[in-house]
């Protein structure tokens, strides 16, 4: 562990084990998504906005929009060095951003996020204003544009239903964001997965789920390489994630 | 990442991150499973017999028996100390012992394991003997016996079935021991997962599954709080997997 604080940047290394390789040996995306969130929960911590902070309020980080984009696939073994800074408020959303580097400083992939602060005692989202205030703003932003919410499918296909275990949930009691992304990488098809490499991925998290229920993940094959999800609450249109995979 | 080796025993600390935390906060037993692999891998390769020396001769490690002794449960955020070492050869096993402690050097759990060295053309295990040599070997065992094959289940009740996705298969092209405890522990009764706590488990892996199978979990309930598992390729007979868990 190697922490580097200058409070407005964070940054923190990650050992690629072998558990967070695929059959390939290159990082799963999953992984990638459990270290970008462990270190905006570290630097959050930092800052004194951690979810230990915010609990006492009955308030707690939501992630609910995530973009990654893929220079290059880390391997096993690997150290990463992942950079994070938050960017500021936009409506309702905290942004925050992330750079990941390799050993060699080469810059392996780009992320941007939007978190909410959500009540849990009445389950909506407050104003985070008051509560990350409005220092320790960087200004670097890594996309051209802000993440907008991901259009519904026009013409989605039923790919899997699955029911949500006790490996799938997490400390808010609810299914963690990580699992869907799981999911709907399982849910591609095999060539996708053998043959080729996510080069962008962009979720939306719109709903939560508890244990024991089962969802339905639904796929439509856009043009250029290009898979769009939806995964659904079964029997139901309540929409828990919206995903787009482009792959390369 | 802290590493000490003095060759015949070798220690790694291992951060516990929110990815790695159940619904209550404590450690998962699947990524305890994880670090243990990693770090016989460290310690392996630190020796020259690790998996990138024995590709070499069409050989790779192989995990077949597993024992982990609970005595208390480490937390989100946790720095474990591991240590392990080998304490030689039984029969065609390699075997190797780990103790885990937290930060404050307290013993938090106890674990055994016997491994083959299989070629992975022929798909037989070899005679360790030439690869490891007799140096290097501790005498302290932490259990009173050596493992044994855990006995076929009496009256096993299917609880459910699992498709093996993308998300399962290693860089050996298999299914990955974790992911057979994952399942285990997942189609485990709520109230054992809601109200109880692992207090020891003893696994044996049997049979390699590959991509896109499907297997079936069978599971029984002994006296004790004791819950006995076997994983089968469906509509066949052959076992990949038998489990034991004993719950407090």
């Amino acid at each position: 562990m190697n922490t580097d604080i200058n409070t407005s940047k964070y940054t923190q290394n990650f050992r690629i084990g072998s558990f967070d390789t695929d059959f390939s040996g290159k990082v799963k995306m999953t992984s990638i998504c459990n270290y970008l969130q462990e270190i905006a929960g570290m630097h959050a911590e930092a800052l004194n906005w951690g979810i230990d902070d915010l609990r006492k309020q009955n308030l707690s980080w939501v992630l609910s929009r995530l973009k990654i984009k893929v220079f290059n696939y880390p391997k096993c073994k690997d150290v990463l060095k992942i950079e994070t800074w938050p960017t500021g408020i936009e409506g309702l959303f905290g942004n925050r951003e992330f750079k990941i580097f390799n050993e060699k400083g080469e810059l392996m992939m780009i992320a941007s996020s939007c978190w909410l602060i959500i009540n849990f005692k009445t389950k909506r989202p407050v104003r985070p204003h008051n509560i990350i205030g409005d220092s320790y703003f960087e200004n670097e932003k890594l996309f051209k544009n802000s993440l907008q919410k991901i259009k519904a499918l026009s013409c989605g296909e039923l790919q899997e239903s699955v029911k949500v275990h006790y490996s799938d949930i997490d400390i808010n009691q609810h299914v963690n964001n990580v699992k869907y992304l799981k999911w709907i990488i399982d849910s591609c098809p095999i060539e996708f997965l053998h043959e080729k490499e996510i080069d962008e991925l962009e979720i939306n998290f719109l709903h939560e789920v508890k244990f024991a229920e089962t969802l339905t993940i639904f796929m439509q094959s856009n043009a250029n390489n290009e898979l769009q999800f939806a995964i659904k609450k079964q029997d139901s249109n309540i929409e828990n994630c919206r995903a787009i995979l482009k792959w390369k």
